[in-house]
């Protein structure tokens, strides 16, 4: 049996695992009952419960990263492809939150517990605001001196839409039309950001 | 003793006593004695349980409602009364989280069990960013055609640097920066948050 077991058969067999018992509860064992394997065989993959529990929450963010990821339009303005970024995101969150409660807050526990995947995952998110504030200021739709920093304010000004401490707000019936003018609100801001001594046409 | 007592040192008491217990175990009870009165006595002024927390949430959201609500300097842009007005709730709030975690917390469950209450607080504290923004549209340095989504929306896009819910992020030393950034970005939106077929100069 052990000779065909996978690291990738292993994640997903740890993640069905977690949602089944919950992160404070799951076990290797678990896991490799899960697989008809022992649990000698799940530990040659991954040494620790920690390294494997870190394994799959990367895993699970990977994912959303990659169905981030995606080539711009580019019959689009930065302003738009902003948008429909920030909307994408808010849709996968809200969606992974109603259709299966307990595997969101099983990733959250897991993303809570661990600072570097955390930084992980937000580096990565950012990182593409980033890119798409980068593609506005080439063709000067956008204003920054600072894109990293703009990316990061961005981000924060947009929390309530993908950190999960406000998911209980994602079922409110205008959390669209306020998603709607908070981007709006950060766009126009993209678009006018500058630092006092340079606005003169204020 | 009964005679002099009055709502206001009940109100005081249940403070100190929420303080003392935590929400789940203070009772009435516990305020009567710190007061040196018969329960019977507490009751005639608040009704029941519900009735005295509700009462003494609301006395510590009025006294933060009373201290932002101060009159405008005549000689400063909407954009900085806005930049003052959220930094010095950033600093109450900051404060009041590093300084008395406890009754930080015993308030964030009080307010928390009671929807009217956060009802009352967000649009007592929307209210005053709202009357900002109008002074900004009166002078013409804001643009927007609804004053009052635009407050929620600069309300929302702030909400890292007051919803409790990321008071864990409060004390992270790069915020102050975090916040100047998103205010920035913020405060240009206002400046040019104009609808698509408005925009002739972009």
């Amino acid at each position: 049996m052990a000779e065909a077991l996978t690291s990738e058969a292993i994640l997903a067999a740890t993640e069905e695992v977690l949602r089944r018992y919950g992160p404070a509860k799951a076990t290797v064992v678990d896991v490799a009952k899960a697989l008809g394997v022992s649990h000698g065989s799940v530990y040659r993959h991954f040494a620790t419960k920690a390294v494997l529990r870190e394994a799959v929450t990367r895993r699970w963010l990977d994912a959303i990263h990659e169905e981030m990821e995606k080539e711009f339009d580019p019959n689009l303005s930065a302003g738009d492809l902003l948008r429909d970024w920030l909307q994408r995101l808010f849709d996968k969150k809200r969606l992974s939150h109603t259709e299966d409660v307990e595997l969101f807050t099983t990733f959250r526990t897991l993303v809570g517990e661990n600072s570097a995947v955390i930084e992980y995952h937000l580096d990565h998110l950012v990182g593409q605001v980033a890119r798409i504030i980068r593609a506005g200021v080439d063709t000067q739709e956008f204003v920054t001196d600072d894109v990293e920093k703009t990316a990061q304010a961005v981000w924060d000004a947009t929390q309530v839409f993908h950190h999960p401490a406000h998911a209980q707000e994602w079922g409110n019936p205008h959390i669209q039309d306020a998603f709607d003018a908070v981007v709006s609100l950060v766009v126009a801001g993209l678009r006018y950001n500058r630092t006092p001594s340079a606005t003169g046409d204020a």
